[in-house]
């Protein structure tokens, strides 16, 4: 049985305005532990951006969106904030008051006094190649990241795409896996050209298959597969025997099950928050970023930092009711540098 | 007569706030000039820690005061913001719907469409000396800041402190001036030793004089001083001969004339805004960072910086009232890019 991990706060998305909120938090002495649905940290800054300037990051005449991820990063080293990726979050029960009982896809079991829900445009979600019947498969022989690599040891392994997730698991995984064929629709990879040259390395070494063409059926039953049925663009028929399918096909941004969480939500797509203490109607959950609405809400990410600040000092009442906050500044008091470290 | 200045914006206060305001107004092709009582830019940071360490700035693991002015200042440069330093706004009017008539206790008149109140905890005032009848002096022969050295030329000036801004004007105005006397309680001096050196080594070379005790009486007609009356700690009183006196003993902070401007004000001190748009309760009037107040308020230069982008959005309504403003990313829009001339 998985172990329940306790927390002050569990924050939902490691985009820069999640990272921001675990400083925030720190300061007032709350911990926090952040989940993301991306096997790294950063959200979209990282994920779609993460070479491309940003100019409007106050104090930043210009900052890469890795660059401002990395900062933060640092900046909140001081308050050890842990992380866990790749995984959603399926359900957020609550089981007390305020108390939460939040679960994963994963299997992890949270509870948190309160949840923070840092999202940005929602979860990005694998995009799933249109093969009839793929549904049946889905969790058991065909998945869209990969969480453990051991769960494929000795398996015949077929990575389908041409990107950077596409060759990266193909590298992995070939040591672990009984046998890797990469399927791609035509020899041509938008992926890093070091990572294309390793994967033609293991082609011409015999280490691993290289095929061309797209799945259009799966054979297997009860949810396991035994092969997958590929047409080349020449209009040939063919097909793979394999255990798993691996698809890398990119990200879609969705709200994801946020939506049923029971949060009041403006235009059916955003989280109505209170810009007081940008909390939601569900007392204890909160929204900051973009992924919630106010009169007058841009979707900056500078907007996202003041909503992280308001937020913490509602927070604090949740952590501690008995405890009065007196507001402080990093600048001149010694108690918060010395949570910062630096006295 | 003075000629009046016409711009879009009127900030007043050129702390990080009132800066990353030009910023935001800019992208959205508004034009600003900034007011500031202080004679240098950066508000309180700049005043008050331009060299103590800052951590609660997203992004900045630490940033000094000045650094982060600095930076700002590097970040709206596009924008050519026009300064005016040294100067306290003296009135507000409404002149039209909405055009305000701004005027300066150095004479400016500005004509803005908006006026942006960015003056941190209020305007830095100097500390005035407990000298009797001293008022009837103030503003012709007794000034707590220089604005035209010219003014002083071949007079004989009594410059009264020992901290930086007294030892600056000692060596500034020594080439100026018939002559200047320098005027401390003791031989301590609280300015930078280089400074101190300096201003000794032009008393060793008699081109100034350096006197100790305080000024106790002043005498003169008219407004118009011919002498100061001194007195020592070991209780000798004397007299110098002086046209004018300025006296350097601090800056205060006061909420300052904004207290007479109509608007609505919480527990009579603080500017109550919307927090929509951060305007005030008199239409084209805003307040933006620690001079405002709305339901869970903290003074951070962060929340002031999301002020000014939900500020700039109103605006621009008032500036273009038939133009539709499309919300646009620096990280993706050329036409935002263009404005920032990094395309």
């Amino acid at each position: 049985m998985t172990e329940t991990i306790k927390t002050d706060v569990l924050i939902i998305g490691a985009g820069p305005v999640g990272l921001f909120a675990v400083f925030e938090l720190g300061l007032l002495d709350i911990r926090a532990h952040v989940v993301d649905i991306l096997d790294k940290i950063g959200g979209q800054c990282a994920e779609l951006y993460p070479e491309k300037p940003i100019y409007d990051i106050p104090g930043f005449p210009v900052v890469t969106g890795q660059g401002l991820v990395d900062n933060l990063l640092k900046q909140i080293e001081p308050f050890s904030p842990v992380f866990h990726l790749s995984r959603m979050i399926e359900k957020v029960e609550r089981i007390g008051d305020p108390l939460f009982r939040v679960t994963t896809d994963a299997g992890d079991i949270f509870e948190a006094k309160a949840v923070v829900i840092a999202a940005g445009g929602g979860s990005f979600q694998p995009k799933k190649p249109p093969i009839d019947g793929i549904a049946a498969y889905e969790g058991k022989s065909v998945s869209y990241a990969v969480r453990q690599m051991e769960t494929l040891r000795d398996r015949s392994v077929l990575i389908v795409g041409g990107g950077d997730s596409a060759l990266d698991w193909t590298l992995n995984l070939h040591a672990v896996a009984r046998r890797v064929t990469l399927l791609h629709r035509r020899d041509v990879f938008r992926a890093a050209p070091h990572s294309v040259e390793q994967m033609r390395a293991l082609v011409a070494a015999g280490k691993i298959d290289l095929c061309f063409g797209q799945v259009v059926g799966l054979e297997g039953e009860d949810g396991m597969l035994t092969a997958a049925t590929v047409r080349e663009d020449s209009g040939r028929v063919y097909s793979i025997p394999v255990d798993h399918m691996l698809p890398f096909f990119g990200l879609t941004m969705k709200l994801g099950p946020v939506s049923d969480w029971g949060l009041d939500l403006h235009n059916g797509e955003l989280v109505l928050v209170s810009t007081e203490t940008f909390e939601t109607s569900q007392p204890g959950i909160f929204a900051i970023g973009d992924i919630n609405w106010y009169p007058g809400k841009l979707k900056l990410i500078l907007s996202g930092f003041h909503e992280g600040a308001l937020m913490a000092q509602k927070v604090h009442r949740y952590i501690y009711p008995d405890k009065r906050l007196t507001f402080q500044y990093t600048t001149s008091s010694s108690s918060l540098q010395r949570k910062l470290g630096v006295l």
